[in-house]
């Protein structure tokens, strides 16, 4: 198989078997607790949120046995796995527990994608790799992070990244005391996926019974739209141009209100003169996985990458290859099927999608299934993919 | 001038002498209060919502005067407007009080537009037409809404919809109790302009000085996508399909997360079931303005719209002409621009918007520029505008 051909999946999730024991040993949300149904039958519920809809949701291997992880992958014909902490990560606890846990648990996630298979074709990749962890919690001081993103790059080969929540240490991700922490992961090149937590818009959700529906359909990526909006209104993204963030979702509405937002900025005398670039520029500077579920829209999302080169400052370079910073993700194991299926509807309609973008060739349609993510995480070394947008971000 | 050449302005905001005086007489938001600089010059500011940024926006004549608003439409070369009361509309007063103040408001609007001036090409037009105001507030009986819609529709034959924010009676637009609300406003034909006042997702935008930009940018549009998702999760769109709803700010973030909706019900219990079709059929439904000042994002909603009947149940209908059902507008008198020009950035970014779609055919971007108003709202009685959607919505 060729290496283009690869199926590689961004935006998948674990709790591994520490952290799980964690959660079951918690008394309030974030926690996992077994209920007993009447016939005497236990059943594992996972809670994120303490005001969580339909009494949390049902959990079991899929979100810690590594041999599930990898039945899902091949039942889904993925190759490699980019895995992660699934949220809240450690926002609940103290710094100094969440220091020690995040060093324990990027020491397991290591041993997890290390002693795991390798890719049939290509015994040179294994077919885990991870997002690590960061005691980035409410009141963890900011000086002691660039050490902890050291020891991640240094210490753990098959951790190409960090997931990180929308919070920092308590004041959100434009927070000046993070300046250390953006140099730094901007210096290891450690991809930063930016993931949602607690949702934004709880507020107007109302009174009617709708399930996970409103908190996960809107609430979710409107939290992610928010804080890359606040980053590139703090002008995090000027002051570090190597720094690589992976949107979730897709980029959440970012994509669709980024023109809305550069109107809305360039006729605030607020902002006057402050960012570097039209807000749409900075699209061209981030990634998005194409976990949206529908052709347009990740069509779209193309197209608003593609244009940014057009909004630097000065003017108009011509556009680019908007498809490069997109990558395949499933969101594993959330959003399992109702029913009993083959394979998940889920991943079955994020494929179609990319499979569906009539405006994408055949090489660009490789570039997100697989490629685009081989070249973020520097698995290709230097070698370069496609023309035109090959090799970019490939620093490691 | 050929009718199919006029300039429609969907999107243009006023508040009415009558309305100004009430905000003047007021000692908290919203209100107007006249500051006086250090050198003695007054200034009128505007205060929205209790916690405005930036001691409110200045305001002037532009917001009350008609002969500003004729002269803003000659130097944009538009033809027509359909002018609608600004936010926070009656939302602020009892229901009495709103009653009587929505009465004697839409009297004086209608007077705006029957006494304006006519279209110079066609004398068979008036230049000005209106959203009427309910009194729809907190607290407001149900029943008595059906017969302001009546008393709209019967007594001004220039006010041709209302305007309304997200919550409806205090419990939001999917309160049950608003049901014969609905069904009237889809037995008049009054087109529904759905237009955010609050903002969702205050809490989440920290600290940092960003003027207006957060809630403009991001807050508005999220509280219209949370409304009209909420409408589609109650069911109202099934139960009401003559309901003519035009959505602000091209629909917010509805069309780029309307996947990930659909993925997000079809994935939970609670929802199964309930709706009568995939949740992107709804957009099919739907009108949206043309306010996003980008041809990338116009297309897309057009995308969103085109492919909503290949969603219904039971599959798979034809792709139908999404732009007909995409209006230009420009929000006036916001966004004003921050020094001297001829033409205002905020309108001429979005008629380049319009011209630079390049999956649009000449004829499909007159209809978003004017001819797509003059059939949903009614202008051309039965007459068919172009062919495939021509008609579609005319109803009055």
């Amino acid at each position: 198989m060729s290496l283009r051909k690869l199926l590689v999946d961004v935006h998948t999730h674990v709790y591994l078997p520490r952290y799980a024991s964690v959660l079951r040993s918690r008394s309030n949300a974030p926690r996992i607790l077994t209920r007993y149904t009447p016939s005497g039958q236990s059943e594992d519920r996972l809670l994120i949120l303490d005001d969580e809809p339909s009494g949390g949701r049902p959990v079991g291997a899929q979100y810690w046995d590594r041999d599930e992880k990898l039945k899902f992958m091949d039942r889904h014909g993925i190759d490699i796995s980019f895995v992660s902490s699934a949220n809240p990560w450690l926002d609940f606890l103290p710094f100094s527990e969440a220091q020690t846990l995040a060093r324990e648990l990027n020491a397991d996630l290591e041993s997890y994608c290390a002693t795991g298979p390798s890719v049939v074709s290509d015994a040179n990749f294994k077919r885990l790799y991870g997002f690590g962890l960061l005691p980035l919690v409410p009141g963890a001081p900011a000086e002691s992070l660039p050490a902890a993103v050291s020891q991640l790059a240094n210490e753990h080969p098959h951790i190409r990244g960090v997931i990180i929540g929308t919070r920092g240490a308590g004041l959100g991700l434009d927070d000046p005391a993070l300046e250390p922490l953006w140099a730094s992961l901007a210096e290891t090149g450690l991809v930063v996926f930016l993931h949602p937590h607690y949702g934004v818009g709880a507020q107007a959700w109302g009174t009617r019974e709708n399930g996970h529906v409103l908190p996960l359909a809107l609430g979710f990526p409107f939290e992610t739209t928010t804080a890359i909006t606040r980053l590139i209104l703090a002008g995090v993204l000027d002051r570090h141009p190597d720094l690589r963030i992976l949107l979730a979702h897709s980029g959440g509405a970012l994509p669709q209100l980024s023109s809305r937002l550069a109107s809305c900025i360039d006729h605030d005398p607020v902002l006057l003169g402050r960012l570097a670039h039209d807000a749409r520029w900075y699209l061209g500077r981030l990634w998005f996985d194409a976990v949206a579920y529908g052709a347009a829209e990740l069509d779209f999302v193309s197209e608003a990458v593609g244009r940014a080169n057009r909004y630097a400052r000065g003017g108009g370079k011509e556009r680019k290859e908007g498809s490069s910073r997109m990558l395949f993700g499933t969101d594993h194991p959330f959003f399992p099927p109702l029913g009993e299926t083959e394979k998940w509807r889920s991943v079955v309609e994020n494929l179609e999608a990319i499979e569906g973008v009539e405006r994408w060739s055949e090489e660009e349609k490789a570039g997100v299934r697989g490629g685009n993510a081989l070249r973020l995480f520097g698995l290709l070394g230097t070698t370069k993919m496609t023309t035109g947008t090959g090799g970019e971000g490939s620093k490691q």
